[in-house]
């Protein structure tokens, strides 16, 4: 195998359905599925349905397990450490309120990029008092280290960081901030939506105490599926508010939280997704993830690099360049970026569109209304990559079209 | 169409997968689906693999709000007190996490019934200083009424019923709980897991505040897909821990819950499992609930005389006889539940065993450490029931003989 998959890739989009169809630059939103990955969930499916489905799950908990035991791999820990919801914000929202009450001028520290979801899930933490404090960003618009360092004392409870932000390529400090919270023994919490799947996501280097992510960006895993990691160390920390029969087993006299991860799991899941997802892991390892990492690098510095030569269009990423994510976050002149979502659509060619509510803080801090949003995988090809920049080409003339002749008297 | 379903029973079984491969009585675990529910998640996971998984969410929202249409009119209600979850023990746990913190002295009174799950999900209120109390039992050993009504008083302040409790027939009177609860202004929370697309649940009829159930049971929906129903005009009592995008949007400055049932929602959603979910409704729907109800019960009347004559099997169905569920719990003399369960297996028999975790103080209270259950489906047949009875019959005859072999010196 190469080190840049570059051998592989008309075999892996062949073994991909959608790569047929369209142009996918919305990894980022969710990526496209392998055939095996579908076969996965369609074959679970059909098992539940022959043989009953609670009857199914003693091959579907297998899979389970497997793809527990791919996770844990993936990030560099124990499967004890692994907990499957139904998506990532469920997941975040369940080791935060596990957290237990919070007191007037306990501090909650967070970059300024944090994902909408989490932020919406510290409501009631704020209203009870808590003080939800924004860390300063350095020159280049990443979290600064230094500048948390300087915002530590005693009322700190949590520090948490949305590592790629979903509106651009910034990669936050996610290790350094690590260090930081490890010295101070203060509760980490990383939101590593964008990252799963797309670089390696070591947990021990980061130093997390929590750290999740969905599973349908770039691991290419089913929708309604994500991860959840906790240190083990930190396990006994978390008191989970939402219990039932698998998180919190009945000993004949009490319910008792399971010593492991999975006390953030619910008894009843959805095993196919879970099969699928599964596969997804395991195709992840196979290519290598420091290989994945390589491509959408270097297909993403590539992009960019040529988009910064489109007339009107600006570059909206945060984050050093050169040191970007997959993730291209723009804007072209005399276009709103959901229309041009829209109208590239049209055309087979998916990109996403951001509001500001996904991340409310760094957007409202930059005065971006919205941003258009072109995702990177190592599925993607540089003819793709042509096509994305001709077709932006055209709508950048258009757009210059549009503001002249609306400018016009 | 009939009234007893019994002229479209052969349609209707030639379109499950499951009927021709199992002879299934564990559709209290869970149902096997419709060819037509399978395809209906097939579909969606299709059109997500090759148009792009977010890009089919167009399509896949449109299948999830009908399936919220068919779910409102299943249970006489508007669709906007509906929330999708995936799992009928994460529903109840967020409903009622959101009632806010207790108090000691704070009162919880429960059935004897009480699904585990929810049991485990009082933890915590407990460990503040609820007072956990269970109402003392009728003759049949329903939940008492009168028995309830003496122990109102201002310090409870939520009754909790399992309506068709997992081990076994009971059906308690919900909708006279509910009158009790509506004349002092008390929280009431129905888990109607087992009465889902088994028997008509009126909401309105119940007067319950909150009502919950997974999907996959009766409803022959997908697994890892479940109802959860809050009653509009209680929804302003329920500030839900666990926000997301979705569930609290942003309106620029702050994160505010929604005013439908939706806040109990997360953003991201298998739209996959939902579309199946849709089409198990609809099936239901136009079957007609009460037809399948009268069909379940003229079965397992049948069934349960025909039990009751087998040397050594005692029936451990609570309950008026005649006005029992589709749910048949007993014990067989020489036999342990799981052991018989598994040797039923092995003839493509599908029964379940529960221990005690699932019901952990009715089994308690009646110092059964687990049962045997039939569950019995509108789609089971005469042919199926007799089958079964003769494969009990064998079983008991040789539980017997076992019993006299071991008693032997």
């Amino acid at each position: 195998m190469s080190d840049t998959l570059a051998d592989e890739i008309v075999h892996l989009r062949a073994a991909t359905p959608g790569c047929a169809r369209v142009i996918h630059f919305n990894h980022a939103g969710a990526s496209l599925p392998s055939q095996a990955t579908l076969d996965a969930i369609t074959t679970q499916l059909l098992r539940e349905a022959t043989l009953g489905p609670m009857e199914a799950g003693v091959e579907g908990a297998r899979l389970q397990e497997e793809a527990r035991q791919w996770a844990a791999r993936l990030l560099g820990t124990d499967s004890a450490a692994i907990a499957f919801t139904s998506s990532g914000s469920a997941a975040w929202g369940m080791a935060f309120n596990a957290l237990g009450s919070w007191q007037p001028g306990d501090r909650i520290l967070v970059g300024r990029h944090e994902w909408g979801g989490n932020l919406a899930c510290m409501t009631q933490a704020v209203q009870s008092g808590a003080r939800l404090e924004v860390i300063p960003c350095d020159e280049n618009g990443a979290v600064s280290v230094p500048a948390l360092e300087r915002m530590i004392d005693s009322r700190v409870r949590l520090i948490a960081l949305t590592w790629l932000p979903a509106n651009g390529g910034l990669i936050n400090p996610a290790q350094a901030i690590g260090a930081v919270a490890r010295r101070h023994g203060i509760a980490y919490f990383i939101d590593a939506g964008q990252a799963l799947g797309q670089m390696p996501c070591d947990v021990q280097a980061l130093g997390c105490d929590v750290l999740k992510g969905a599973a349908r960006k770039f691991l290419r895993g089913p929708r309604g599926t994500a991860l959840l990691y906790v240190r083990p160390g930190f396990m006994a920390q978390l008191r989970p508010a939402q219990l039932d029969v698998l998180s919190a087993p009945w000993d004949g006299h009490a319910f008792t939280p399971r010593a492991d991860a999975r006390r953030f799991e619910t008894s009843e899941v959805s095993l196919a997704l879970l099969a699928g997802l599964a596969n997804a892991l395991k195709e992840a390892a196979e290519l290598g993830i420091e290989r994945i990492h390589r491509r959408i690098q270097r297909l993403s510095q590539t992009l960019r690099q040529a988009l910064g030569q489109i007339n009107g269009l600006e570059l909206r990423d945060l984050g050093l360049p050169g040191q970007q994510s997959g993730l291209i976050a723009f804007t072209l002149e005399g276009w709103d970026a959901f229309a041009l979502k829209q109208r590239l659509a049209e055309s087979g060619i998916n990109l996403g569109a951001n509001g500001t509510a996904y991340t409310p803080l760094d957007m409202q801090a930059r005065d971006l209304p919205a941003i258009a949003r072109i995702a990177v995988s190592y599925l993607n090809t540089e003819e793709e990559i042509d096509t994305l920049l001709n077709a932006l080409r055209a709508l950048a003339n258009e757009g210059h079209q549009t503001s002249t002749s609306t400018s016009s008297p």
